[in-house]
C-alpha cells in the first residue's frame, strides 16, 4: 500500500503511469496471479491478473484503475503526496483511497485466501486499467481486443464507501452519459453589430434551439427521449426511501434556495437516480472580455452532456437528438459527438447486490446503505452491457476521504473491514448458482 | 496635412495623443484662430478652435479628432504608416482620412476664406477631440463643463464619404445604443454535472430570459420598448429609396443566405435606419476548452447591445428592461451598464440638411446620395440633443479609403472637392435664417 501509493502515476500528464504499471504486475505475481501487461498505441498499460481456483466454478472480475488524480495544490498537503504517512490511524497520501487503497486491498483479500487455505473460493481477475482520472478513453478497446480476458460472472467495480458513522454503501451503477459539442455558424465572419438589422445571429438562434430542446419543467422535447424510460418499482422506491439523502447539505454547498423547479427532497433523491439530464455544461460566442465590443457574432458553440438511464439507447437517441434538429430548421448545426456511454446498473434484487449486502450486515452489524444507482457516469457498461453481469461498487474508502483533493486519507480500520466485507461477498458469491 | 499625419496619435496606446493636441492647437493658431486647450483629468486634451466673422451671424461647429487607430499589422503598409507618402495623387498613412484629412480640410477651408476674403461667413468654432477611437469616453464631461464654448447654430460632423464613382454622401444621424452586461447567478460553486438532476441551472434559466426578450421575427418583448417610434414618412421613404444599397456585397461579404427573417432589399435598408435592435454581441458560460468537462455552471454572462432610433429614450428603456426581468421572474439578473447613447438624427427636410446636399449638388454635378441616418452609433447626441443643433457628415474621404485598415488613404482629388464642398455648404448655411 505503501509502496504503491510512493509510485506516483499522474495520468494527466503522464508521470510515472509506465512505472506504476510495471509495480502493479509485480504486486500480482507476488501474491500469485499470472499476470499480462496489455499495451495499445497511445494508451496507459492495462495490467491483466487472474488467480484460479482449484475448484471448477464462477469468476468474479475485479476493476480498479492504478492512475491518480494530479496532487495540486501541494502547498495544502500536510504531508508530501507521494510519500505515504500514517497519522492517529490514517495513511495520508495521493490515491489512497482513490484508487490505490482500494486495489491494494483486493489484491490482500485474494493473497489472505490463498494463504488460509491454499485456494481460492472462486476464480478471480484483476483489470487494472491506468487511465481512469482521464476518462478511460482505451478501456474499451482493450476489451474489444481482449474480449474472452474479462469474461467473468460478476464485476466489483472500482471503490465503496462508508460514512462517517461507520455505516457502508452498496452503489449499483451509474447513469449513462451522452456528451456533445453543438456548433451553430451564421455568418462566414464576425460582423459589427450595427448590422444586427439585418444579418442573421447565430446566438439568437441558439437561444430558439436551445428553448425547443427542453421545457421550463425539465423535460426534454426531442421526441422519443423517453422511450422505455419507467418509473422505479414499489420495492426500489422503498430502497430508496431508505437511503439517507442531505437535501440541506447540497442546498447550503451550492447556494441554492431550492432544487430545481422545487422538488423536495424524496422527489431529488428519485431523480439523483432515474432522472435523465440535459445540462449545458458550456456556451461561448462573440466577445467575452471585460467592458464592451459591438461585434455579432459568427458563431456560437454549446457543449451539452445528457445523463441517460438504463433503459436509453444512446446511439438511438443521437440519432433522435440529430432528427429533431432537422425537422426544426436547425439542420445545419453540427453535433460533436464528445463521448458516449450508456448506463449500468445491476438491480438490487439480483442475487451478487445481495451478496454484497448481506456481507456487508454480516461485516459491519447494520443494514448497508443501498444506492440504486450513482447520478455519475462511468464506463462500467463495457463490463456489464457485453458480458450481462451484474456489479456492485463496496469497498474500503470513507465519504469524507479527501479524493481528488489535498490529504486524501484512508482510515486504517476502514482497509481492515473493508477487505473483510469483500471477503464475505466472495465467499457468497461462490456458493451462488449462475444467475 | 502631412505635418499632422506624421505625428503618431493612437488613442489606444495613449502614444503621441498629448503631442499631437499641441501639434492641432499650433495649426489652428496658424490659420488665425482662437484656441484653448481643455484637460480633465485622465483624459485626452481637447482642442477648442474659433475664427469670428466680421458681421454678426450664425456659427458653425466643426467636429473631428486627431487620434487615430492602432496602425497594426505593420507588414501591410506598403509605406510606414507615420510617415504619408503620396503616390499617384493618393496619400497614405495611418489616419489621413479618418480624422486627420478631414480634420485639415475644414481648417484650409476656413483659411482660404480668411485670405481670400479677410473673413468667414459665418462664425466657426472646431471641437477636435483624442478619444474618439477608444469611444469618447470624455466628450460628454468636455460639454458638461465647458457648455458655453460649443454653442452653436449647427455642426458639420467627423467624416463624409464620397464613391468610387464620386459620388458624394451625406448622412444625417447615428442610432443610440444601450450596452449591457446581464449576469445570471444559480449557485455559489460550479457543480459537478451529474447534479444537474436537482440543482438550478444557470445557463438554462439564461435561455429562458432571452426567449422572452426577443421573439422569432426579431421584435424585443419588453413593454413599451417601441413606445413613439414611428415608420420612415412618405417623402422620407422617397430619400430611402433613392439610396443604393448592395444587398448582394453584404450577404457575399458575410456568407449568409438571407438577411433576417429572409428581408428584401428595401426593408433591409429601412431596417438599418430606422429598426430598433437587440444584439447578443457575446455570451459565456461553463467550461468553453477542448473535449468535455462535466460541470454544471454556476452563473452565466451575456453581453447585449440595443441599437435604438431617435424617438426612444434609453434611460426610460433601461428602467423598461429591468421591470420586465423583476415581472417575469428574473429580479436577480444583474444588468450592468456598459454604454448608454441616445439616437441623433437630422431630418432631411432641415434646411442645414439642404445646405448640405445643394452644396453637393453644385460642387460634383450630381445628386448626392443622403443617408437618413447610419446604423452605427456616436456621441453625435451630445450636440444635437442639448444644443437643438441639426448636424451633418460631409467631407473629403472615400467609402474605398482603408479606414481602421493598413494603407488608409486619401485621394488628393477628393481632397480638393470635398473643401469646395464644405466652402459651398458655409456659405449657404450663413445665409440661412435661424431655424
Amino acid at each position: 500500500m505503501v509502496r504503491l501509493a510512493s509510485q506516483k502515476s499522474v495520468s494527466a500528464r503522464n508521470e510515472g503511469v509506465a512505472e506504476c504499471a510495471v509495480l502493479v504486475e509485480k504486486m500480482l505475481k507476488e501474491i500469485g496471479a499470472t499476470t499480462k501487461v496489455l499495451k495499445l498505441d497511445g494508451a496507459a498499460p492495462l495490467v491483466f491478473g487472474e488467480v484460479r481456483s482449484k475448484k471448477p466454478g464462477r469468476t468474479l472480475l475485479f476493476y480498479n484503475h492504478y492512475d491518480v488524480q494530479p496532487e495540486e495544490p501541494l502547498e495544502l498537503w500536510k504531508s508530501p503526496p507521494f510519500k505515504p504517512e500514517i497519522r492517529d490511524g490514517v495513511i495520508y497520501g495521493r490515491g489512497v483511497s482513490d484508487d490505490k487503497g482500494e486495489l491494494v486491498a483486493r489484491l490482500k483479500v485474494v493473497e489472505a485466501f490463498l494463504k488460509a487455505d491454499g485456494d481460492i473460493p472462486c476464480n478471480v481477475k484483476f483489470c487494472f486499467e491506468g487511465e481512469e482520472e482521464v476518462g478511460s478513453g482505451h478501456l474499451g478497446d482493450y476489451i474489444s481486443k481482449y474480449p474472452e480476458l474479462f469474461e467473468a460472472d460478476a464485476v466489483i467495480w472500482e471503490y465503496g464507501t462508508v460514512d462517517s458513522a461507520g455505516t457502508p454503501t452498496v452503489t449499483l451503477g451509474v447513469k449513462g452519459m451522452i456528451y456533445v459539442e453543438l456548433t451553430l455558424k451564421s455568418l462566414s465572419q464576425d460582423a459589427h453589430s450595427s448590422l444586427a438589422a439585418i444579418l442573421p445571429s447565430a446566438p439568437w438562434r441558439m437561444v430558439r434551439l436551445l428553448n425547443i430542446l427542453k421545457d421550463e419543467d425539465e423535460r426534454i422535447l426531442v421526441p422519443g427521449w423517453y422511450d422505455g424510460v419507467t418509473n422505479l418499482a414499489e420495492d426500489e422506491l422503498s430502497v430508496l426511501n431508505a437511503m439517507p439523502f442531505d437535501g440541506d447539505g447540497y442546498r447550503k454547498n451550492y447556494a441554492a434556495e431550492k432544487f430545481t423547479g422545487g422538488m423536495e427532497d424524496d422527489l431529488a433523491k428519485k431523480a439523483l437516480v432515474q432522472r435523465p439530464t440535459g445540462n449545458i455544461a458550456g456556451i461561448w460566442a462573440g466577445y467575452t472580455g471585460p467592458g464592451s465590443k459591438t461585434v455579432l457574432p459568427k458563431e456560437i458553440h454549446v457543449k451539452m452532456d445528457f445523463r441517460l438511464v438504463p433503459e436509453q439507447d444512446p446511439e438511438e437517441l443521437l440519432k433522435k437528438l440529430r432528427k429533431y434538429l432537422d425537422d426544426n430548421g436547425f439542420a445545419d448545426v453540427e453535433i460533436k459527438r464528445e463521448s458516449m456511454e450508456p448506463a449500468a446498473r445491476t438491480s438490487y434484487r439480483d442475487p451478487f447486490a445481495q451478496a454484497a449486502i448481506v456481507a456487508a450486515e454480516k461485516t459491519y452489524g447494520r443494514k448497508p446503505v443501498v444506492e440504486l444507482g450513482s447520478p455519475g457516469t462511468g464506463p462500467l457498461y463495457l463490463f456489464t452491457r457485453r458480458y450481462g453481469m451484474p456489479s456492485v461498487d463496496i469497498g474500503v474508502s470513507a465519504t469524507d476521504g479527501g479524493i481528488h483533493a489535498p490529504n486524501e486519507n484512508l482510515k486504517l480500520e476502514n482497509l481492515r473491514k473493508g477487505m473483510i466485507w469483500i471477503a464475505e461477498t466472495v465467499e457468497i458469491f461462490a456458493t451462488q448458482a449462475p444467475a
